[in-house]
C-alpha cells in the first residue's frame, strides 16, 4: 500500500492533476443517461437556453474531476473517500473541447475523536478549463487513515 | 413550456420521484471511467476496504439522483439548473441491488436582486434506498425563471 497517511498531510500543501479533454459526444451521452435536459444534449436547444450553447452536466464535470483527483499527487493511503462537502459550485459551464485539470490545497488536518485509526483532511479542489477559469469549486472532507503504531 | 415559475414555489412544498435499481455491473463500469478505486470495482477488494463490500461511487449516486430529480414532481420551468450546494454528503454507501428514490423539500424562495427575470430556490434533496435510509443528502440552490410580466 502506497500513499500518504494523515500524519503526512498539513495545511498549505497543494496538489495538481494532468488534463483531460471533454468532447461533445460524451457530454451528450452522459446527459442522456443521467441529466437528460435539452441544454446538455442538443446544440440548437442549448443556444436558446440559459447556457447559450452546449454545456456539460455539472455531474459530468464532477465525475471527471473525481478521476483527475484520483490521478493527482494528493494520493491519500486507502484512496479518495469523501465524507461530504462544505461547499460545492459550478461558476462557469464546461464546453465541448475544454481541457480540464484540477488543482487544490489542503486546508485542515484533524484526527478523528471517535475513531483512533483515522482522521479527516479538508481540501479545496478547483477544476479549471484551458483558460485557467474555474468551472467547479469544492471544499470537501476526506477520510484518511492514521499511520499505524508499530 | 410547462413547469413551475419562481412564483409557484413556496417553502414547505415537497417533491418525490419514482425509483431506480442500481446494479453491480453499472457500479463497476461507472467507476472504471470516473472513479477507478478498488472498492468500487472489485468485490474482494471492496470487502477488505472501509466500505466492507462493493459500493457505488458517490458520483454515480449523485448522477442517478440528478436523473431522479429531473423525473420528480419538482419541475421548475426551464429545467433543473444548479447554482451550487450549501451541503452535500453521503451518509451511507449505495450497494448493488439498491432501489433508490429521492424526496425533498423547498426551504427558501427568493428573487434575484441583480437579475429581474430569475430567482433562486433552495431545496433539500435526500436520496434513499429501499429501506428508506438516506444515502445522499444535499441542500442546493436552483436557478428558476420568474413568471414573465405580460
Amino acid at each position: 500500500m502506497s500513499g500518504k497517511y494523515l500524519e503526512d498531510f498539513s495545511p498549505g500543501q497543494t496538489y495538481r492533476s494532468g488534463s483531460v479533454r471533454i468532447d461533445a459526444e460524451r457530454i451528450k451521452n452522459f446527459a442522456a443517461e443521467f441529466d437528460p435536459q435539452p441544454f446538455h444534449q442538443d446544440d440548437e436547444a442549448a443556444r436558446r437556453s440559459i447556457f447559450g450553447g452546449l454545456a456539460a452536466s455539472g455531474w459530468h464535470t464532477a465525475a471527471v474531476s473525481m478521476r483527475l483527483l484520483i490521478e493527482s499527487d494528493l494520493q491519500p493511503v486507502g484512496g479518495i473517500v469523501g465524507a461530504g462537502f462544505d461547499e460545492f459550485r459550478w461558476p462557469l459551464p464546461v464546453r465541448p473541447g475544454d481541457e480540464l485539470y484540477i488543482e487544490g490545497e489542503v486546508l485542515e488536518v484533524r484526527p478523528s475523536k471517535s475513531r483512533p485509526t483515522q482522521g479527516i483532511i479538508k481540501v479545496r479542489t478547483t477544476t479549471r478549463n484551458g483558460k485557467g477559469e474555474a468551472v467547479q469549486v469544492s471544499v470537501g472532507n476526506l477520510v484518511v487513515p492514521r499511520r499505524p503504531v508499530l
